[in-house]
Parts: C-alpha cells; structure tokens; sequence
C-alpha cells in the first residue's frame, strides 16, 4: 500500500480507510491494553496517534523497540478517536522497526529542551515540534517568494557567491582563497601575491546581489535574486548570522514608487500564503512563541502601508510624546526605537519611509533634486521594525560617479555598473531583504539562528 | 497606459491595440519615409517591429537618437505586419528615449559576436538573442526544479554555504576566513591559529549539501536543496565551473528503486516544463546552436528509462562492435565514451546504470550483500552524457563506521551524521545534479560558462 503523509491522513482521510504511514515516534505510552503510539513524519505539527495491543503477533518485542525516536513504519485501519482533540487515529495491524533509539542516550526526551540545547543537536533539532514548524513555514515562505516574483514574470538570476567587489563595507567581508594559509605566497615587496591565487585577485563572499541583478534588470527589466550571501561581521546576537539567505528584486523602467508598490504586495502575498499553506503552525507559534505573530500577519494583509517622508517622519518624532534614547534630528540614522514608535504608536501598521539624507545612505541611491535626499526607503512593520530596505537607483552617469568618488572608491572598479548608465541607461528600483529575518519575524522566534537549519556565526560552524 | 511585456504582444494582442512597451533597440533601420525600429526587453526572443515616421512630432531627433542599445518608451496602436514572419507591428504616436547607445562606443554592433568576446562584457551580453534565450531556459528551468518537488511535498532546505567538512575531496576546496592574508596568526608550533579565526577552525566553501540534507530527511522525509556549490579545481574546460548550482533531493524510507523513479519523474518534467514554458528559445537553441536540442529533450520526455546494472553494463561494453580508448574491463571507472555508447548507440535512450564497484564510490553508499558493489546510479542520456548521480545510502551504523576508516577519513569528523544512524535510522536515497549542466545540456551551448550570469573559473571573477 502506498504510504500517505501525515499531515494528508490529519487533514482528509476517514475513518475505516486503511492507511500506511512511515515516520518517527515522538512517545509511546503503555496501558493495560494497549499502548499509544505518537508518530510524526515532518508533514504537520501534530502526530497521529497509534494504538497497539496484543492483536500484533509481534507486541512484546514492539514495546521493547518503539521508543522515542524509533523509525516505524506501519499499517493499520483509521478509526475516529475517542481522545480529545483528535478527529482520527490508527489502529494498527502491522508494525515495522527500521532503526531504534536507546533512551539512555536519545538526547531527545519528552520535555521541554530550551532552544540552546536543541542548537548543540542540530542533527537531530528538527525532530521537535517548534523546529519542525519553523522549517515548515521557511520552505512555505521560500516558495510563496518564487511563485510571487514567478508570476509576475520576474527572471529567478543567481548573482555570484564569490566576488572582487569589496565596496560595500570592506571590514566585513570574508575572504575566498585556494592558497595554503600557512603559506601565503608574498611578492618581492612583502605583499600577498594574488596572481598566484585562484582567481588571480583577492577573493571576496558577496554582501549582496543587487549590483550584479542590476545588470540582469537591464537586459530582462524585471528579476530577482534568492540567494546566500555573507558578514564576516563579529556579532553574536539573537538577529545576526554570517551567512543567510537575501531576497533582491530589481526592476527597469521601475521608479520609487514602483517599488513601494512592489513591496507592499510581496509582504501581504508572503504572510497571506504562508497563513494558508500552514494555518497550524502559525497558530501554534501564537499561542507557544509570540502571542503577536497572527496580528502582526493580518496587520500588514489587510492594511494599506502609509507612506511618509523621512523628513516628515522626523518632525513627527519630534512632536512625540516620547523621549527616545536617541535624540531626534534630521540627519540622524533611524534607530530601532524610532521605527518603533511610527509604526507600532503612530501608524499602527506598515509604514514606509522615503527620502533619507544622501550622507546616510549607498552611493547608487538616486539623488533628489534637493542633493539632500536619495530616493530610498525603507518598509517598517509593528512588532518587527525594518524588514525591506530598497531605493530607486542613479541612473545618471556623471552624478553616480561623483558620489562614488565621493565616497573614496575607486569608479574603475566599477566599470561595468558604470557602463549600465552609458548605453540605454533606464530609471530602475529595487529592494532586498533578509530571508531570515523574515522567518523570524514570521514565527516570531527570538533568535535568529533558529529558523536557519545550521546557522554561521562567530565560533559557530558545527554540522 | 499600462506597459505591457513584448512577449505578451507578440503571443496574444490583435491588431488595433493601444500598447505601450519599454525596452531596447536592437536595430534602427531608416528608409524613405519612415524608419523601422526592432525593440526587445528580455520577455521574449523576437523583437517587437515598431514603424516611426514623420507623423511623429520630433521624428528627425528621435532618428538620432534611437540607435542600438538605447532604451525606450513606445505607445501607438498594433497594425497588422505586411513583412514575413511576423504577425504584428507598432505604429508608433509616441517615442521617448530614455538613455542613449553612442554606436561608435557601444559594444554590441549588429553582428554575430563570438561567445569569448561576449563574456568580456558580462554586463551587456545577456541583451543579445542567444544570451537572452539562455537566461530565459535557465529561468523556466530553475522554476520547474522547485514546482517539481514542491508539488511532491518536498521541503526546499538551505545547507550551508561555509562548512568544517573537508571530506569530499580536500585537494578542492576553497578556504574561508576573515585573517588579514598578509598577516596570519601562528602558533608557537607555527601552525595557522585557527582560534583566532573567524569560526575558530578551518572553513572552507561546500562542495555538497548531501549530508546536511539528510539531517533534514531524517525529520521531514522528503527534501531537497538548491543552491551554489563549489570546487577549487584549476581545469580550465568548457564543462567545468568553479562555482555552480546544485540540486540534490534526499528522501527518507527511499531505496534506490524509488530513488530512479524519481530521478526519471523530475527529468521528464523538467525537460518538458522547459519545452512549454519557452518554445521559441528551445526552437532556436535546435536551430542555431545544437539540432539535437530538440530530439534529446523528446526523447527523455517519451521513452522509459533503461536501467541496468554496472555489472551488464561492462558486459554490454565488452561485446560492443567498438573499440573504446579506456579499455573496458570489471572495476573500472566508466568513462564518457562509455557511457555515451551506452545511450547513444545501444539503448538510445536515457539509461540508468546502476550498483557500481565500491572502489569508485563515496563512502556514504549502501554495500551490497556481495560486499563489491554499492547501491549508487548514474543516469546517462543520449547527446548529454552523465546528468544525475545518486544512491541508496548507507543506514547501518557499523557498515557506515568501517567505511568512513577504510577511507582514511575520521569518524568524529562525522559525529553528527553517524548519530543520525543510531537514533531512528532508515533506509534513503538521493541524487544530485548540477544546475549549468543541465541547462547546458538542455540548451546544447557548448560551454558551460555562457549559462550562468557571471562565471566563475580560474582567473575569471569579473563583475
């Protein structure tokens, strides 16, 4: 008989139909008669619950076998369950062991394991029902992505991993090299001699597509990236990683508020697959994680993002009655606090902001005809704070280059980005964001390196 | 108006159509009394023929500014094309120019230029017919892959990019750090000082997500990754690159019988997903590039897949009315021409060649009882070669043990993956592709550097 997912048998099947399942016992509990058998195979949050008696030709050796995380596979008939909370569950005619679990060692028990332990067994993390959940919503998430940009007929480009672009934040990159580190070959002026490395040049792990996926964006006017990139950045906190994983539409002929639009519609059409494709797990991390996590989701569905100028968001800061740890001032970087305030106090729903100051934003910003502002902007949700950061790009030759010499680089290095806005240069815009981040946020799990299978971070390698 | 795509156009719109469109010249051509202009955006292989003419209020500046490369903005209303091979054109009310191309600087002249000199220009390439069509197929391609699994109830999971794991393979890896390379720590027995790294021990770049994957099947039974690989390898080939993408399913309670089934399912998806989504670019990759495109594409799309074992499969080898340069005997490696006889000659269909020698497969595949042979496949396609490799892998513990020593390698090293052998294990399987081969093979270019955006190669790392 052909095995059937659990979460297919949870969500469709009837009793009396005959039913294969193959999975993990999460626990067994050995009654009088019979024994109950809680089996997960990854598909939903909750088990199917298996009962065994002494009708299995087999049932003693089984009760010595079936332990916290043994592999079964069995075969039985669905019957409605007398249990609370349950609609079905499986009496079981046929019981296979593939692989046991020694309970004197399985460091899985049934308790609760706080998620720093749960961490140190990434192997093995996935098999509890909040990691579970939290892998479920990212494969949801990642594929609500790909069918939003998909369907809107946006190229899926892969920008390159390893890069000798250096310009954005030189003390963060991660260095690429074939060399033997022992051994680093040196010219006769003492410095590394990269014409004998790989690539004949230093080596770099990409900060970021966009520059690359603008040049697609020029040639296919709409794509975006969904790949890893990298911060060799020394900071262990719960919303930092090393490596994950960004999101980075681009579009030509697309101006800023092009992009807003696009914004808007990616997070409502994300958060409103993901509640469809995993109604139970949103709920569960509700009511066990963060009690925001459904409001938060509705918010950005159904509300309309406001939109406000930087500058407009500073008077507005100005005239709170709030004091903030950071003073408010035009010029000033948004701080966590500030975005805060606009959208959880103020808005109390997305907002927007727009038009920063060119002192505090990249060199490929659009500047505004005030020479003040860029057409940035940044999209900020109640309870999570920034989430996209984007801007309409320069697409002015002879002003783009002036703010890259205006911030000490070098424009031959780009050359090409150059050669962009020399032949049939075209208004363009774009945004990126996290993919972890969004998890986080998504489930409101409250560290980040627990929505990322195996996280990188400093000292932190493992699996 | 609202801009509509040049594929949509040239597919569904009927004459007497207001339109507008934004994209690039790809000719101007000045007759008497008006002037035809060829606009392309990367929806789609033709251009759209647009007919400016002295209607046009700035029509004599507009002749000097539309040149190849620029971009444009176009309203006016569909007519009927009196000229052959094309249903429809532009008449244009409106032109705007948004950026011009100078002809003497622009690169791409209307000629045929050669696949080497086109990727001195990465950022201008993908604007021509064969480059754009390959973004195009490598798109669709990339699309089906993840609608393929995510219809089956696969998980897309993220392995990491930076990992500890040196064990496929070490001679080619590439190493990750955050050392200044001109000045790297030592210990006082003049060893690198990996503690003062960034992950306090070597890290390299993966050359696979497998083993990872398998973590993650061993929770959610069916997953599959998708993402960049890489390999240190100083071969400088029109087949090898040193960063790729790789897509590797991993199933739980999956033998290798499931294993070829699915690797046969996802082919014959793929290939015909492909077909659907973008005829025009694989009717002139047949016609252009390779005519075998087409006939390969049918034939994996229509024939059941042969599968026979390695052991045959020498036999088969050894009776061929061939004489082969790598002389045929049990135990060796088979080798491209091998194969290809095999598919090509022989079966003339894909074939799936399975239960390889153990000397030449990894350590991870399931022995056979005769203690000779693993549970691998390759499948082998006419015109293609090798494009899948996979297994059964190994679940007993002890097997897997002796197996990992007998390769000099250490199982502590592996701790992690040995466990998921003691705690719950089952049988599975797998299989891994690279992503440029496949679209390589899928579109017949002849190197593998003209299918991914920006390449990665010995001294290649531009943009």
């Amino acid at each position: 008989m052909a095995t059937r997912r659990i979460a297919e048998i949870l969500r469709n099947a009837q009793p009396q139909e005959q039913v294969t399942i193959k999975g993990w016992v999460r626990t067994a509990r050995e009654l009088k008669e019979f024994t109950f058998v809680e089996v997960n195979d990854g598909s939903f949050l909750a088990n199917l619950q298996v009962v065994l008696d002494g009708s299995l030709a087999n049932y003693d050796t089984l009760l010595q076998e079936i332990t916290t995380g043994a592999s079964v596979e069995i075969s039985g008939v669905l019957v409605e369950s007398p249990a609370k909370g349950q609609r079905i569950e499986l009496k079981a005619s046929e019981v296979r062991v593939y692989g046991g679990a020694d309970p004197e060692t399985y460091p899985l028990q049934k308790k609760r394991h706080s998620f720093e332990f749960l961490r140190t067994i990434g192997h093995l993390r996935s098999r509890t029902n909040t990691i579970g959940a939290v892998f479920r919503v990212r494969n949801a998430c990642a594929a609500a992505i790909h069918q939003f940009f998909q369907e809107r007929g946006f190229l899926w480009v892969h920008t390159p991993i390893i890069t000798a672009n250096d310009c954005e934040g030189a003390g963060e990159l991660f260095s690429v090299t074939s060399f033997n580190l022992k051994n680093i070959p040196l010219t006769p002026q003492q410095t590394v001699d990269y014409t004998q490395d790989f690539f004949g040049k230093p080596a770099y792990l990409t900060v970021s597509g966009q520059l690359e996926a603008e040049i697609m964006a020029m040639a296919f006017r709409d794509v975006y990236t969904f790949g890893p990139t990298f911060r060799a950045e020394n900071s262990n906190t719960s919303r930092h990683l090393a490596e994950f994983w960004m999101i980075e539409p681009e579009m030509a002929f697309c101006d800023l508020e092009g992009n807003m639009q696009l914004a808007e519609e990616f997070l409502k059409f994300v958060f409103a697959s993901v509640l469809e494709a995993c109604p139970e797990d949103m709920e569960f991390f509700n009511q066990r994680i963060n009690d925001t996590v459904l409001e938060t989701a509705q918010n950005i569905i159904h509300n309309q993002f406001e939109r406000v100028t930087y500058t407009e968001a500073i008077r507005l800061l100005e005239k709170a009655d709030k004091k903030f740890e950071y003073p408010v001032n035009w010029g000033l970087d948004l701080q966590s606090e500030h975005e805060r305030y606009l959208a959880e106090d103020l808005f109390k729903k997305p907002v927007i902001v727009t038009d920063y100051p060119v002192e505090i934003k990249a060199f490929y910003m659009r500047l505004n005809d005030d020479e003040k502002t860029v057409r940035a902007m940044d999209v900020l949700a109640p309870n999570i704070g920034e989430i996209i950061g984007g801007s309409q790009r320069e697409e002015r030759l002879e002003i783009l280059e002036k703010r890259i010499q205006a911030q000490g680089m070098n424009p031959e290095d780009l050359w090409w980005y150059l050669e962009l806005r020399r032949y049939g240069t075209v208004p363009h815009a774009g945004f990126g964001l996290g993919f972890e981040r969004l998890v986080q946020f998504m489930t409101g799990m409250s560290n980040i390196r627990d929505v990322i299978p195996f996280p990188r971070a400093p000292l932190t390698i493992e699996f």
